[in-house]
């Protein structure tokens, strides 16, 4: 294998603190040097990765070791952090939301152009093995075009430990920023990417909370395909329930722990809830490492069925469930050990290989152009026409073709 | 108890077939006459309940014993035949559609104002436990108002055995007129029956079935909840794996019949399609009346998830599921011994007790009107306006105090 890509990282929060087990598992990634405003952070980093811990960005940008950096910043910074890691030629992985307006998208997606840095932009549940195998089965076009969609998703995402910022959705906050990010990226990536229109209502129903906690949306492309996304972040009726008690991070769930995330938080303050979140990421005081245990389960963004005109599939945490005209069939979709390795993949494949991503800066505008249109059209309550939207740049890959590659390169 | 209810039944089909169980079952009503068409079917009547059979329903009409009639004639001669009843002076139990025209709802509307005959609409699946369990609680307010709702089913109906008209639009055939039937009637029930706006999308992907398979519909109320209802008749992913196998009649499924339906009907010309069907309900030749064994699940339609400030409510085939702030517990909705006891209720209430009926014609009207405007926005690509929505007339029964009162009459 060629030399492992060396990373810096922008923002040791909870996007960092996630990723922070697929960049120690896996080889193709070295962790060479990281930027944050928190002098602790940047100490357990140095200490944890003997490796500079810079509090600008300027000078993580011109540290040679650097090829590529993971920008992982607070989203409102993402624009301008981009501008300067552009400017100093390295690749980047952004963080979701690419932005959370379109004229910041647009900055992105130009800077981009111009310097011709590869830009990936994730981690987002549509990188998860059966999102991908799903996706790559369907452009085969084995069982026709894709029709119909119906995708939900039931959390306790509104009552997590929360920065007074993110119950605000003028600043980004909110379940639609946050978790359509999600949701849409998926549904666009298994529909082909093409939205048309978009008509959506969105709900905000704890005045104590006050930002979007629910959304549904009803999207449809150009060729007459439609879908339904469902989102619930009120700590009710949890969908994980339809992926056999299996979590977002593929772990088996705890189903007596019913109401945790509520009774948590209760008759807690802003401040405290936010120093909550911040003590156990990566920098906070009550932040431990824990290697991730094996699990045979994907990652996953809830219940997701697929109607294409010959057969529907079902995404489960392990694979694939098949109806099709003459019979129903699970595939298991691969398991690859490091979690999250498919963002490493595109990764790899942009700065070793010089590939063109999939979720490149183009793709990310489009989904946060769905996600700003679910706001509006749950303001204006009528459609919104899309204008931005862009198709795969290249063939999904198939996760079993993958893991063949993978194992030959090794 | 009173005496039972003497029923009059025109149009011994599929309806008919259905409700047989209900009608043999229960004691408050007794099948006195019978009008069809076809001689077979008035032999097998007259045989089976030692009652006459009539040609025409006029003559039905005429028959003193008589005091209700259960119109299950094929859609496109409700409005006729609601006529002939409605001027005779008898209670009325109607098929559902209630019609597929406004025009012919409004008609049978106002025929029922200006005679006050009692008039109720359904079977529908809103009339299942379950349903009128979740609306009884919704509406009592301990869980706040109702703000979103999500509602879908996967079968396969599109491939069960069919007349030809049933796979055309305009004669009222296609999942919108038959399936949404069921499924708003529900949502609407719920959500408390004040549907604002309908915005949907509909598919038909098999030219050999060509009319709606599929809808997804997005529907608004006054007051800022809204519903996602999808459908799917395509014989691929079946929703009653949602609802532990149990099948929408309340049985427990066989789940290694998969592809049964569309495969017996392969290569079947229409006519023979036709006859399929034909022979197998009531007056069939390969009819054979079989009595329902007991079932301990509910009949339901699909999953459905409602999301009031306080709690969600999963509906199953054996109760609720609620998930509130502080717990998640199950409640068992009561099993009645008869299937559809709950439409006889109505009945029962409405002849005998002089209340009015909750699945009268005007709520019946209102579910056409959502039905005909998912056909209109999914060719329109917009918002469509209601002007025929109503709230339930009383308050929903709480199946739980039904039984006690029934305890108490028998």
């Amino acid at each position: 294998m060629e030399k492992a890509i060396g990373l810096g990282v922008v923002g040791l929060g909870r996007a960092f603190t996630l990723m922070l087990p697929t960049f120690l598992q896996d080889e193709r990634v070295r962790l060479v040097a990281a930027a944050d405003p928190r002098s602790n952070a940047r100490e357990m980093f140095s200490r944890d990765f003997n490796a500079p811990a810079y509090e600008a960005l300027e000078d993580l940008c011109g540290n040679p070791d650097v090829e590529a950096v993971y920008i992982a910043s607070p989203h409102q910074f993402h624009a301008e952090h981009v501008r300067v890691v552009a400017a100093a030629g390295k690749a980047m992985l952004i963080e979701k939301p690419l932005a959370i307006s379109l004229a910041d998208c647009t900055r992105i997606v130009e800077l981009a152009a111009q310097t011709k840095v590869p830009v990936i932009v994730g981690h987002s549940h549509s990188f998860d093995g059966p999102v991908l195998h799903a996706a790559a089965m369907l452009n085969s076009g084995i069982f026709g075009a894709v029709r119909m969609l119906n995708a939900l998703n039931y959390t306790d995402f509104l009552y997590r430990p929360r920065r007074p910022e993110e119950l605000d959705t003028r600043q980004g906050g909110g379940v639609v920023f946050s978790q359509a990010a999600h949701q849409i990226d998926i549904v666009r990536l298994l529909l082909g990417g093409l939205i048309d229109k978009v008509r959506a209502c969105t709900g905000s129903w704890d005045s104590s909370r006050p930002t979007e906690g629910a959304y549904m949306a009803l999207l449809t492309t150009h060729d007459g395909a439609f879908a339904s996304a469902t989102y619930s972040g009120y700590a009710h009726f949890d969908s994980d329930e339809l992926m056999g008690d299996v979590s977002e991070m593929g772990y088996r769930k705890d189903s007596t722990a019913y109401g945790a995330a509520r009774s948590r938080i209760l008759h807690m303050d802003a401040a405290r809830e936010a120093q909550l979140k911040i003590a156990g990421n990566y920098g906070g005081k009550d932040y431990r490492f824990k290697a991730s245990p094996a699990t045979p389960y994907h990652q996953h963004f809830g219940p997701v069925i697929i109607s294409a005109e010959r057969a529907d599939i079902k995404l489960t945490p392990e694979g694939l469930v098949i109806y099709s005209d003459a019979e129903r069939k699970f595939v298991s979709t691969p398991k690859r050990p490091v979690p999250r390795a498919e963002v490493v993949d595109e990764l790899w494949d942009a700065v070793r290989l010089g590939l063109d991503p999939l979720h490149c800066a183009r793709w990310a505008r489009a989904t946060t152009e769905v996600c700003i249109a679910i706001l509006e059209s749950a303001q204006t309550g009528k459609d919104v026409a899309l204008q931005f939207q862009v198709a795969p740049s290249r063939p999904v890959p198939n996760p079993d073709e993958r893991e063949l590659r993978d194992e030959y390169d090794h």
